[in-house]
C-alpha cells in the first residue's frame, strides 16, 4: 500500500477547483481560478491589431504574460519589475500559456486581432503554470464571445478546450495535481496540456533526480486525463456551455 | 447649487470601504482593501534583518513597493517586470507608502528588523496610493502582532493609525475621495495622508490646471479629516481594536 | 528666544540668490542659479514637435529631467547612468519641475511644440528641486523669447512666474530655505511651489519623525510665500521685466 | 507512401554526427558537435566554490548558458549582448540543458564544486537544444576526467549517459532529427533527453498546429530512442570508452 | 642581445596566420582567422537598407559587432548577453573595427545597403581585435563579390586592404604580434591598422608603465609595416586576388 | 598658402586655456578647465579603499567616469541616465582618461586608496576628452596634495604631468587643437596624451575618411608636443608649483 501523500488525498484526487469568470471589472475576459489554496488571477485583453510580423496576414495572435506577487509564496520573492528583468521560469511559463492556448484556437476566424493573456499568481501551492492554463481558456472564451456581441467577429474562433494540470512520481508513486509541499518532494514531475476533444497540446516530463521509465510516464499521463476531464467539466459550467 | 459629482455622491461621501485582513495565506500581514471599485491587496512580509545603513543601530526598517496588475486599469498598462523598469509613478508611490507607514511606527521599540509592505492593485478606480496606505497599515498591524505572539518583539510599536484620501476641487467645488472619472476632471488634486490623533503625515497639492488658492486647499484638508475619521474606524474594527 | 540655525540666518531668511540668464551656450534657454552654496544649471530645450499621446491637438508639452553631478555632494554618489537607472529620487523631482512650469503654460498657445527643462546640480547644499523649478521658470522664459523671435509662436506663452522654496520645523520652529545641515536635522520638510499671482502650484509637506500640526503647515506656507516674493523679484530682474 | 522528407533522409535516419573533444584550448572540458550543418561548441569551466544556496552542503552544481552568434542563421539575429538581454527561449533552453546534465551526475561525489556548460551555436540548421546536450555531455566527462587527474575528486560522478534528440510529425509522419526545414513545417514537435541505461530526463511535446494524439506521440518517443543510440555510441568514441 | 621573447620567436616574427574564407555557411561573407591560438569567426552580413541618419543619401554603412566566447579565455568570462551589457572594452573594439574598415571603402559606390560585421572569438591568445580587423576585411570583400554576383552593386566598393596587428615594447625591445603571456608583461602595446597602399588607417598606442618614446613608437611602426605586409598577402590568397 | 581655418586660428594656435583649481566645493580635488568654449568640471574623490582585484596588494587605483550634460552640445543628446546606459564613446573616453593618469601615477606610493576621477562636460566645442585629461590631472593633483596634508600618504603619489590635446588634418594641413567646427570637416583625427617630461602616453590617430601618412601623423605629434607645452605651464599655475 502506498505511501499517504502529505496532502492527504488519493493518488488520483484533484483539489477542490473553483473558476470565477469575470472576476477583472474592466477586461474583456477574465477568470480567477482557485486550485485548492493556488489562486490565479487570468485576463484577457483584446486588440485591435496584431504583431509586426503578422500584419496583412489576415490572422490573429494571442500572447500571455505570467507574474507572481512578490508574497504569493511562503517567503517573499524578489518583484521582478524592481529586479529589472523577468526570470527564465516565467518567461518559460508565458511561452508555454501562450502556445497552449493557440493550439485550440483558429487564428484565422480572429481575424487580424490579438488577445493578451495576463495570469497573475495572488497565491501560490503548487501547480500554478497549469492552473494559469485552466483559468485563461475561460478568459479567452469571454474575451471572444465579448468581440462577438460587439459584432467584431462573427464567430467564437475556439475550436476546443484546453486544461492544463501536473502530475508527479511520489514515493515511487504517480500522483495527480502536486501541492507545492509534494511537488518540492517529487522525483518527477510533468505538466499536461490536455485538449477536450482528446488531443495533446503540451508534454512536459522533467526527472528531478534520476531518470524516470517510459511506463511511469504513461500512467501520469493517463493521471493527467482524468483530472483535466474535471477541470473541462468546471470550464463548461463557467462558461454556460 | 453645485453641479452633481459624476459618481453621484455627495461632496463629502466616501466610497463604501471593506477592509479584510488575513487575505493573504502566506504573509505575516495582509489586508485586502477595497474602496469603492478600487481593490488592492496588502502584504507585510518580516525579515529579521534590515538595509546595510541601519546594521548595529538598534532600529527597524519599513520599506514598500507597489504595483498594478496589467488589466487592472481600463485598457491594460505594460507590465513593469516585461519594460524592465518601473515607472516614476511606481516609484515616487513607494516612497510615499513607506515614509507614511515610518511616521507612525516606533522604530526603536521594533530592534533589527525590517517589514517590506507589498500594494498590488487588482482594481484600480481612482485613489489607489491612498487605499495602499489605509491598507498597508491593517496589514502592518497583523505582521507586529505576529511578530509579538513570536516573542520577537515586546509590543506593537505601531504608535498610531494613518489612513489616506484624496481629494480635488471638481468643477470648482472641494470633493472627498475621487474615483477615477473625477480624478481625470479635477482641477486639483491633493492626496492626504492623515493620523488618528490628529496629526499630518504627508500632504500633496498638486495644480493639474490652474495654481489654487490657499482657501481651497484648506477645505479639501478638512474634507480629508472627514474621510479618514471613518478609515481609522474601519481600521480598528478590522485588528479588532 | 528659539535656537539658532545652524547657518545662523534668521527663521525667515532666505540664501543669497543668483540667477544667471544664459549660462549656457547652446541652449535656447538656460539659468544657472546659485542658492546660497546650492547650485544648479537649467537649461531649455526646444524642440518642434510633441510626444504621440498630444500629436494633433495643438498644444505643446514641457518635460523635465534632473540629474546631480556624482560629487555635487559631501560623498560621491553613484553616477545614475553608469548604475543603468535613475533613482525613484530623481524621477520623483523631475515630474515635479515639469508639473510646476506646465501649470504656469499656456500650452495652447505654445502649438505643437516640446521644450525640455535639464536641470542638472553642480553643487549641492539643501534645496536643490526648488532650486531648479526657479531657475528653469528663468531658461523657460529665455527659450520662449527666442521663439517669439524667431516666429515660431507669436507671444510668450508665460501666465505667471513659478518659484519654489523649502521649509521646514526646525528644532520645533519653523525656518525659511533649509541648507544640508538643517534639512537633514528637520523634523517636518515641505516644498512650496507658488506663483506670483498669488496660486499654490505644488504643496508637499513630510514628517519626517512625527506627525505636523496644521498649524506649523500654515506657518511655512507663509514663510515659502515671503521667500518666493524674493525670488519671484530675482527671476524678473535675470529676464529684464 | 510517405512522402520524402525535404533533407532526403529516411524518417528514422539521424543527421551525420561527429563529435569533437577537446576542440577548445583553454576550457577542461569541451566538445564540437556537428550534426549536419548544426554545429555547436560546448565547453566546461570548472570553478572550487558552489552557488550561495549550496554552501556547506557538501554538493555539487551544474549550471549552463546558451548562446547564438548572431550569423548562426539564415539571416541576421540580433546580439544578445547589445540589446542587454536573453530571450526567454535562449533562457529555457539553458535551463534545459543544465538540468538535463544534473539528471545524470551524481552531485555528491562532486564535492562542493560547480561546472559551467556553455553551449555557442557557430551554425544552426535546427536541434541545436539537443545537440548541445549531446556535446555538452562529452565536454562535462573530459572537465570531470580533468579533475580526477588533479585529484580534485577520487572518481567521475557521471552515472549515465545523457543525449538529445528533436522528432516531429512532418506531413502525418513521426520523423527522426528535424533539420530547420522540416522544423519549420512540422505539426508537431518534440524533444527527447535520454539516458543511455535506459531512463527518461525530459520529453517535451509541443503542437504548433493542432493537438497531436497518444499514439504518435509514443512513435516519436521509440524514434529519439533510437537515434541517441547513435549519439551514446557517438559519446563513447570520443571519450574513449 | 635581447632576452628571448615567451613565444621564442624573433622580435620581428609573425604568428602562422590561417584565413579561412566561407567559413560560415549562411553569411554573405564570412572568414576564420586563426594568429597563433588566436581564432576569430569574422561574417558579413548585407541588409538592404541603411540606419536612419543616412536615409536618402545615396551611401552605404559599415557596422560591427564583437563578442568573445565565455571560455574563449584562460578562466572564464562573463556571458555579456547573461550580465545585460556590453562592457567598455567590447565597445571600444567594435567601434574600431568598423572605423577601420570603412576607411578603405568608397561607401557612394556601395548605395543605400548596409553590411554587419560580426566578429567572435572562439580562442583568445592575445591580439584579437587586429585579428578580427584582418578577418573582417576577407569577409567584406566576399560579400561585396556577392552582391556583385547578385547585381546589387555594380562593382566591389573596396578600395584598398586593410588589417591589423599589435605591437609592443617587451623589455625594453620593440616586438611584433603580441601574444597574452607578451601582452601582460609588455611595457608599451599598440595597435597598428594599417593599408596596403601605404596608408594609415588607425594608430593607438598606451603605454601600461612609464611614458614611451617617439623613436620607441616609430619602430613599433615599422615593425606592424613588416607584419601586414604578411597579413595582406594572405589576404589576397584568401580573395583569390 | 593654407585655407584660413573656421576658427581663424594659426595652424599651431592653442585656444585660450583657463585652469580653475577648487571649482568644486565638496571634492577632495577639482579643477573647471576651458579651452575656448570647451568647458569641462573635473572632480577627484578619494576612497580609502580598493577595487577587489588590487586588495593586499599595497597599490592604489584611478578610475575615471564621463558624462556630458545633455545640452552641453548644439542640439540637446539624450540623457545617458534616462536611456538606462552609457554610450560607447562614453566609456571609451573614461577608460582613456583613468589609462593616462595612471600612466605618471606611482601607485606603489599611494597605498592602498583609490581615487575616482569625473569629467562632466558642460559645454562642447570639441577636443572634450583632451580637456577632461589636462583638467584631470590639476584635480588629481589637489586631491593628493589634500591627502598629504590629511597624512594619508606621505607624498604627493604624481611623477610627471600628463595633458591632452587633439590635432588633426584641415583642408590637408596640419593643425593644433580642433574646436567643433572645425573636427566635424578633419580628413584625419589624433588625440595626444603626453608627459610634462617627454613621453608619450596615449596616441590615437584615425582616419575619417582616407587613410594617412606617416609624415603627416609626425607633423601632428609636434604640433601636440607645442601644444601641451601651454598646457603644462598653465597646469602648474595652477597648482601653484
Amino acid at each position: 500500500m502506498p505511501a499517504p501523500r502529505p496532502s492527504g488525498r488519493a493518488a488520483d484526487a484533484l483539489r477542490p477547483v473553483i473558476l470565477e469568470a469575470g472576476a477583472a471589472r474592466h477586461a474583456e475576459g477574465s477568470c480567477r481560478i482557485r486550485l485548492g489554496h493556488t489562486e490565479v488571477l487570468c485576463t484577457a485583453s483584446v486588440e485591435t491589431r496584431v504583431p509586426p510580423f503578422l500584419r496583412g496576414k489576415g490572422e490573429g495572435w494571442i500572447n500571455a504574460e505570467y507574474g507572481m506577487l512578490p508574497r504569493a509564496t511562503h517567503t517573499r520573492g524578489e518583484r521582478e519589475a524592481a529586479r529589472g528583468k523577468q526570470s527564465g521560469r516565467t518567461q518559460e511559463i508565458q511561452r508555454l500559456i501562450a502556445r497552449s492556448l493557440r493550439a485550440v484556437v483558429d487564428r484565422r476566424a480572429m481575424g487580424e486581432m490579438a488577445v493578451t493573456i495576463d495570469c497573475d499568481v495572488l497565491t501560490a501551492d503548487g501547480g500554478t503554470r497549469c492552473a494559469a492554463i485552466t483559468g485563461a481558456w475561460v478568459a479567452l472564451h469571454q474575451a471572444f464571445e465579448h468581440c462577438v456581441l460587439k459584432n467584431v467577429i462573427k464567430r467564437n474562433p475556439l475550436r476546443d478546450q484546453v486544461a492544463g494540470v501536473s502530475c508527479g512520481i511520489w514515493k515511487g508513486e504517480p500522483v495527480l495535481d502536486l501541492d507545492y509541499a509534494e511537488d518540492s518532494a517529487a522525483e518527477t514531475d510533468g505538466n499536461f496540456v490536455l485538449a477536450a476533444k482528446g488531443g495533446i497540446v503540451e508534454l512536459q516530463g522533467t526527472a528531478e533526480g534520476a531518470p524516470f521509465s517510459e511506463d511511469h510516464f504513461l500512467r501520469l499521463l493517463a493521471l493527467a486525463r482524468q483530472g483535466t476531464e474535471q477541470l473541462f467539466a468546471a470550464q463548461r459550467r463557467a462558461v454556460h456551455l
